[in-house]
């Protein structure tokens, strides 16, 4: 019988790493699972004004409410820093078969209000990301790292969107060679996880890692199948203007009775996918063996077809089933959204068409508003607005 | 008569940066040029245990041996660090029309050394040119940003090079706007200055700045022609295993009678460029006007077809004319260099080819090899060898 595998969790507090600790504790009772989180996510959140619309108990609380409910005594939770040099440390007392690094700065509007936070984006995304793959280098070579990056590194050529890398045609002659899909951002938060990407390359042609890097797009619930009835369990949920989802600042807005806001066009085409699918794959991938070396590229996502102004009509949908009547308010544009988001391409996503369940958006919906709705006086409307300058 | 322009040169005590500040305050008399730098290459190169084959003054006597030269006192230097939040107050101060950018770390193997030497690159490299893009924003967004980039930027598709953005085509269907030509990196410098690309990317789109973006390749000499035989104007000449460049390596070699150290097969192509070219093409850069929003990507190499073999044997060549015997030793390959070097393609460099002198290789080894040998009691040969674990 081989040694239980050991799990890092970075980020583990955050709104996917703590259903993913959840997860891997769960499905791993052998298994030592860590997670490691300074509650940069809580403090930034407080910071601009927001707070999650389910309560969040502290971190120990909820170690304890998950081991009440589970029975099981395999979780642990660590106040750490991953942009520190402690995090070498760590990985060499662990000793880690699997590092999940979602301990990242997730915030676009966040990385735009000032040059204080830009830099703390990159500080805390790529020096964090780089002392993560160093010291796995260091002490751990062989254990495999998840990490999250996301579907908004890609640029959108007008064509399809390959799975990471991809073999074109200029001028008549055709790539020799698997090449990196073109990258480009629209503000500083993007670009730091396409320059993490970049990082990754490197770590694995050069040192040998095994990475498997998520792509990922919009994730929408608050719980996952084992969850679901366990308020206590529940992951956050954040609606403000920097760290909310669309998707969850129009549950917000059709459950207070203000006008669901669609900026500009509304045509704008935004991937999706459930939190029960994501972090079902996200721990099925951690257990598939990745070559040395390789850095397997994986785009998460399974709604690839919704526009701004679908998404905002199946809240309004699902609020009329609830009593609830929402009205859509189209005056604002407060980001100059790309005119090539209207554009038809198709997402590559082999593995997730192959493996990963696709939970339908509209079954997510209802559930999630109901627990919206049952917070209603945790919401705040002064925080939908956006305030951020975003461009010049 | 309108207003002298205002020039900050970051990084103008560096090997480039020094040539090009004394070039700008020549032919611009009535403009002041204020060297910004904090030493850091002298500090870096002196930690490795280098030093340059050319006595380099500090900073206070070197801008006064300019000052006794050219009669001019519209050059200054001020040690400040771009990756200090200081760099704000700076740009609000001076108010620059124009600002270059060359104050990064540039050595591969020194980023690959350890993991805080790669946090000091990317601490150093991004967050200085996050910051120096901040700071323009706020305070003089109509300046013109003159960015060094690097080359090695660019992945190796195994088709041509295009010149920062191209329209491939995939699956049949080809771009319908300008898409980043895909970048990839073998170590963690240049892996940064793709990242620095990303940033001035979403700097030119979203705030409208206004940037040229220079893919330099490796630049060669040490004088430009109103310095020559001028040796206290001279810029600064490494051979260290960090921040040498294999030329001036080889250069070195042949001088002290050691073996030319040509790594692997030797046919890895390295694009050049004379830092006569250099220097003439970056002053004239950035006094051409660039739109608001524009992103100019310039391909800065002049000489594209020469091997590391062949450059050898241009030492050779130019050493046996002054009398030195050089012999050739390829028994060592430390990198385990790119086998696709080796592929031929073209590298589009349209700017370069209408706008630059192109001075042939030879033309400047000569004269570099009589200054080196001129400072051969300075050369330590222990400092050829590389020491660092590349790859694992």
């Amino acid at each position: 019988m081989s040694a239980p595998p050991r799990f890092l969790v970075l980020g583990g507090d955050g709104y996917v790493g703590w259903p993913v600790a959840l997860r891997l504790a769960v499905e791993n009772p052998r298994a030592r699972v860590l997670v490691v989180d300074n509650l940069t996510r809580r403090r930034l959140v407080g910071e601009v004004g927001g707070d999650s619309v389910t309560p969040i108990a502290p971190p120990a609380e909820r170690v304890a409410a998950f081991r009440a409910w589970s029975g099981l005594s395999n979780l642990d939770v660590v106040d750490l820093d991953v942009s520190d040099p402690v995090i070498d440390a760590l990985v060499l007392e662990e000793r880690p078969t699997h590092v999940y690094h979602l301990a990242q700065q997730a915030s676009a509007p966040y990385s735009m209000s000032d040059t204080e936070r830009a830099v703390f984006t990159v500080r805390n995304n790529e020096i964090g990301n780089l002392r993560v793959l160093w010291a796995i280098r260091r002490h751990v070579p062989q254990a495999h790292l998840v990490k999250l990056g996301s579907f908004g590194e890609y640029a959108r050529p007008g064509f399809d969107v390959a799975e990471g890398y991809f073999r074109p045609t200029w001028r008549g002659v055709e790539a020799t060679v698997d090449t990196p899909f073109p990258r480009a951002a629209d503000d500083i938060y993007h670009a730091t996880k396409i320059n993490d990407t970049n990082f990754i390359s490197v770590a694995c042609r050069k040192w040998g890692l095994r990475v498997t890097d998520v792509m990922q797009s919009t994730i929408f619930g608050v719980h996952t199948h084992e969850t679901a009835g366990h308020p206590e369990l529940y992951t956050r949920y954040d609606y403000d203007a920097f760290f909310g989802t669309v998707l969850n600042r129009f549950l917000c807005q059709a459950v207070v009775g203000v006008p669901l806001t669609v900026y500009g066009t509304g045509f704008q085409r935004t991937g999706l996918m459930a939190l029960e699918d994501a972090v079902g794959s996200l721990v099925a991938l951690g257990a598939q063996p990745v070559a040395p070396g390789e850095h397997r590229v994986v785009n998460h996502v399974t709604e690839r077809d919704f526009c701004i102004n679908q998404i905002a009509a199946r809240v309004v949908e699902v609020a009329a089933t609830r009593g609830y009547t929402a009205r859509i308010d189209r005056t604002h544009d407060p980001r100059a959204e790309r005119d090539s988001e209207r554009a038809t391409y198709r997402i590559e996503a082999g593995h997730v068409d192959r493996h990963v369940r696709h939970t339908p958006l509209l079954d997510v919906i209802g559930p999630v508003f109901d627990i919206v709705a049952a917070n209603a006086a945790r919401i705040d409307p002064a925080r939908f607005a956006p305030t951020v300058r975003w461009c010049t």
